[in-house]
């Protein structure tokens, strides 16, 4: 507690540049290339590039144009020519960062933070903090609306502290600052790699507005989330005059209007929740020409993993038939995929009664796991550990916000970092402390 | 003229006995019974059976049980015990009646008369003629509504006429008694059979209510009709309780309905006009069930064959891909086909020539072809003749109607009987006649 | 136990006649005069006709043409011209019958019991036991494949044991033989009628096949149920000439299809699970005829009586805005509504111990509740007992079904009759006996 | 033909600044400048601003943030700085220019040139003729693919010779230059002005590619054109999270798609050819939230006035209703309208009598009309110059194209400039000539 508070200012300043340069999914170069530089001054291994998410498992990534596009403005908006380490990697969207912290023999233990922002315009109203404090966004139509920012400060702010105990822990930590969490599309790609491959402790966090009728600081668990995946129809038709040739046309707006109202449709499964939505759709040009491309992107949930796969299967049928309905062809891309997931009782328990004893200011009530009504692809990376016997675990930080997250007004309360870092760190001393387990 | 008139009254009571017993499409066994009888007795070569409609070629007969039903009812309702020669295989709903008159060398003149009634419940209001006159129809639910009653007796009083002029004559007359127009299911099978292989002219003939702003008793043209075709969309899925296991149903109620709002809305032809009409759905059992089966009776029309060859290949496509939107499948079944026609200008300008000097009663006024919004199966063998190089028409014959085709008041005024057997014999006079040609 | 073996072979002769004997919902004349016969026979007050279900709250009443053809067959069919006090207020459609068995001061006590069959086809196979020894369903396309013919048999053996212990109890029985569970339309008139409304403890069972992994003789309660609301759509527009005169159609099939669609799209519910179901389709007439009359049957069911609001409210609005969408009009005809339930844990404890006590044969395996996926319109009996403070449960008794409910093959080992019988007797016996509450 | 020579090299010039300087409807602030400008120096009467189009009854007119951002790229990429006088009415899209030239009694003749681009990008490679020879585009992602800049200059070339010829016409010659032609936006409220109010002929032409079987240089009128009414219509609904409560939502995207499938299943009227195209689509933003917004735009067509209308006002109706069934409201705007047209006999024969007299190069073959499938808002000016007695015809000058129109490819043989020249002087010396007529 006391080296938290000795760092609690620097890791708010952290915060706050962090979340006046939001950076979405795949396109987090200034936010990686900071993390990584900081872990690197600590003395941690750091993992960065093409190293982090295997080669040709990112879902969702921005194309180059984009890419470069966001590396502009990064260089051309940076105050005091401050300089960073942007790798080659990190501009074709290889983003992320993990840092090693060897201790000896002993657990791995691996710490999940993510990094990306949303692509919201923040409010520019004095009332909002962050506009009175000066850190209110410099890219525009970007936010850290999810509170990420305040992930990757705690993260950073962990990694000095575990620095400083190291000599008392017994094992491997390994922090992992996860890109692209939002659409779900970054978590896959670094299981893949393998980087969770021997973890025996797997702990993740989020930032999260009190839970009605619990007076709780925090929760050490989690359990549900809805499996999801992410999709962007892409339909494909023949373009002809409609006025002249209308039975040339093969109309791609049809197929992608039959395509939405037909997947929102389909028959739900008996075994628990589901969910489909069509977020958007674009299609067509002139007024007076059939249109031979329209896009759709969209989701589908599913409370097990299960019944996800049952609603994602089925979008795809609907999808390639309301192509044919109107002679299109329709392209699926999978944007983003996140199974369900489940913390494990014991673990939670640990931390519980641990934070508990030390820490009797964060209070805790029951009950120790919440349900996860949304969707999380940290999921990915707890079943791979619990499928190799390990043990993980999802908490939430309670703090006040003044707005739901994912809106322009979004902000936290600062204190959640130093919350954040305190719990993070007893998890650390308790797990690799050797004496306990 | 004086010899339809000698007739006129036997006409009338065939035309009566015909219309209190209508018959539906493949189902005329009474009435081709009594067709083929009449024309044996008048000397004309008779041909029933499969020979009328070629073996196979038959589209939308109805199922043996229907057709057993039928020579039920009428055994049942015949009063006195009058007997028919139908035979078996009228029974099994080969219908229709080809009566051959030769008459020496000389082209060989066909003449085409309908003979299929409607399922239409005739009203049984005092106000209506054959209520008062005792010939309303007694078959429930069945009505000749479009007036092929006064074309069978028609065609009756021409066969009479002309074996007395037989011997000015110098050819071959073809009657067609022409089964299952409605619908557009009978002509095509009969040109299969090669009944128009040899074919030099050719004429049709339909009672019609009197045009807009043309005071004339009878047109000898027309031309356009749109070219249809007539589907049966079967869909079948997968039921499942929807409560229980909605999962397990693939539900073909919403297959039918994603194919009826499709088809209804193809792009339509730069080239002329086109329709669709899905005339009927029917699908489903209880509430609680997914549905695994539905069934669409659909029919599309083109202003030309082109168009409507367009609209029926769309149609199919359509209603397959949406069968596959519900992971069900689609059955097509081809009921009726009719192409579009046009009547030979030359053919018709000697037909009005023809009529106007000798019965100049039945005024003619321009144009002398009227358009054809209607469809027709006669364009079959109109086309067929008109192929080889023969000539073809098809006439209207005006009458004040009390209600319009296809109502349950409709009602003709018997006058347009005789009108017709002066025509059609005049046409053969002057066709066979010897001197003109 | 000892006089359920006693009269175990009257009940199962009672089964058999109900089974051969199946009546749909509002139609149950010859099991509603028989059992009233029965109670009166056994000195229970019996009500009967309009005071059972109040007039005007009946869903889903078959037209009077369709209550005087049941009532047909079942003076024709019965044998032995066996004789019935069908009164005329059943051959309204009046059914259901309530038996009242008076025991002094004390609790009043209600067991519910429904009578109605569905619109099933019996198998005539040799293999199905009803063959067999003789008691298919004498009536065409109507089976007890639900069970409802074992519920009334049970009902009438209870009655009979309730009469043989009389003296031993303290209170009021109430015997209530429900008319139409199927479609839920039965059990909100009775209680609208006042029959629950000083009703201490209320009791209701369903014959069920066994749970997966529970080898349980029986389970003393259930929660959930899926509230539900049963509707007819009818959509009219105007009907026309395909051909001739589409623009003067107003297409109601179209109309039916968009909202079968749209339904099915509502987007679902958060907080639980919820369903949508276009059981039926039907409408139009001939193919070339814009129909201007379709109808939809469906339902809508949700986890919470909250959720099926939802549902329902979102349903009839899609259907209006779909009937206008094809400028027709839709009527909304409210067929069946069921709430949810939950059984009271004191209850289920109290039977549950009970019956382990009295008849150890009768297994029981945790847990003593299990969910109900169905719909039950007890729930509307449920809820008002609750509501006054009283308590109430809805059990299963397990037995060997050789096919699945709903279907052609359904039938049930008969031993389920006397199980029924034991253990709603004990729970009067417990509930009234005096002594332990 | 003498003057129409001298002045070609100076017309293609005038042609080529167009070409490379495009402007939207309503955006042809430097077009209409140049014409003024010229028309002024010419000695005509020059109305600009908001005496052309009368307040209120533009159509599709872009917001202000579109037409300053437009006067801003006119200002940065005008080379040498040339200096325009762009008014201030024209910037806020008040554009088009009418020029007069009063000589003395006798009728009004009206010519007719269009003069706005479209929203195309036009082709950078070395074969298109404006590429090699520098006058592609300056405008990026818009290009005179439509042949409007030869409208324009044509228009130019005419005003200049017929102040050369002014002493022999008897009468007044107006020159419409009309902005906002794509769309069918810009006629309406020229005529809504009163600038058609006293006109005695009235003249207007397109460029046009061989028509097939035809080799003409040119065709003096043309019948038919599709009236047509163009729309945006815009959903909105309510956004929620679709993870955590889709039941807040009302899903725009869906009401736009019901819409899109509704409109394009408008049953079809039998008087004529119709046409319906939804030609975008665009809504939504987040994959996981419910989309409060959707933008449709979409045209009706009929092959009359009346079936156009019919169309339009089943769209409006299938709009209001599809945005009912998601529960969300449909803002409809009209953005365009144009009615049907037909060009008068007499005036086409005479015209095309004089040109084959008078310039035989000019080869013309029968038919002197030809069926016009595209949409024209002309037919406003020809029909309120025929209302009023007065004569109107719309010509075909004919040009090899080197690829379709509205594509990026377009391009047309200059020598058309000539032809258009000579053969509206030709008929305003025919018209005001005083002689013929």
């Amino acid at each position: 507690m006391e080296k938290a508070s000795e760092i609690e200012q620097e890791v708010i300043e952290i915060r706050r540049d962090f979340h006046a340069h939001p950076e979405l999914g795949w396109l987090e170069m200034r936010t990686s290339a900071l993390i990584a530089e900081r872990l690197s001054e600590l003395g941690y291994k750091v993992i960065t590039g093409k190293k982090v998410c295997k080669e040709g498992t990112r879902m969702g990534v921005p194309d180059q144009k984009e890419l470069d596009a966001h590396f502009h403005e990064i260089i051309t908006k940076e105050k005091d020519n401050r300089s960073f380490s942007i790798t080659e990697e990190m501009k074709e969207g290889y983003t992320g960062v993990i840092g090693i912290l060897p201790c000896g023999q002993g657990p791995e233990l691996v710490f999940r933070f993510d990094i990306d922002a949303l692509p919201i315009k923040e409010t520019a109203k004095e009332s909002h903090v962050p506009v009175q404090k000066g850190f209110r966004s410099q890219y525009d139509g970007i936010m850290h609306a999810c509170g990420h920012d305040c992930h990757a400060a705690i993260g950073l702010g962990v990694a000095k502290i575990l620095t400083e105990v190291k000599k008392d822990l017994h094992g491997t930590i390994k922090l992992i600052f996860q890109p692209a969490e939002e659409g779900t599309r970054g978590a896959s790609g670094i299981v893949e790699a393998g980087h969770l491959d021997n973890t025996d402790y797997f702990v993740a966090a989020h930032v999260s507005s009190p839970y009605e009728g619990m007076d709780t600081e925090w929760i050490p668990g989690s359990f549900g989330a809805l499996a999801t995946t992410k999709y962007t129809m892409i339909f494909t038709g023949k373009s002809a005059h409609a006025g002249r040739a209308p039975e040339d046309g093969r109309n791609a707006v049809l197929a992608a209007a039959h395509a939405a109202i037909g997947v929102t449709g389909i028959s739900r499964h008996s075994e628990g929740m589901s969910r489909v939505n069509v977020g958007s759709i674009h299609g067509g040009t002139g007024r007076n020409i059939v249109a031979d491309k329209a896009i759709l992107t969209m989701e589908v949930r599913g409370e097990t993993t299960k019944i996800n796969e049952y609603m994602s299967k089925r979008a795809c049928e609907v999808c390639k038939a309301a192509a044919a309905m109107e002679g299109c062809s329709c392209k699926i891309i999978k944007d983003g995929y996140a199974p369900s997931q489940i913390s494990d009782d014991k673990l939670v328990s640990r931390i519980a009664y641990l934070v508990n004893r030390e820490y009797p200011a964060y209070t805790i009530k029951e009950p120790l796991q919440v349900k996860n009504l949304d969707s999380e692809d940290v999921g990915f990376m707890m079943n791979q550990v619990q499928k190799q016997g390990g043990e993980a675990t999802y908490m939430r930080f309670i703090t006040n916000m003044k707005a739901p997250q994912h809106t322009s007004k979004f902000d936290v309360d600062e204190e959640v970092l130093k919350k954040g870092i305190v719990i993070f760190s007893a998890i650390a001393a308790e797990i690799l402390g050797g004496l306990t387990q």
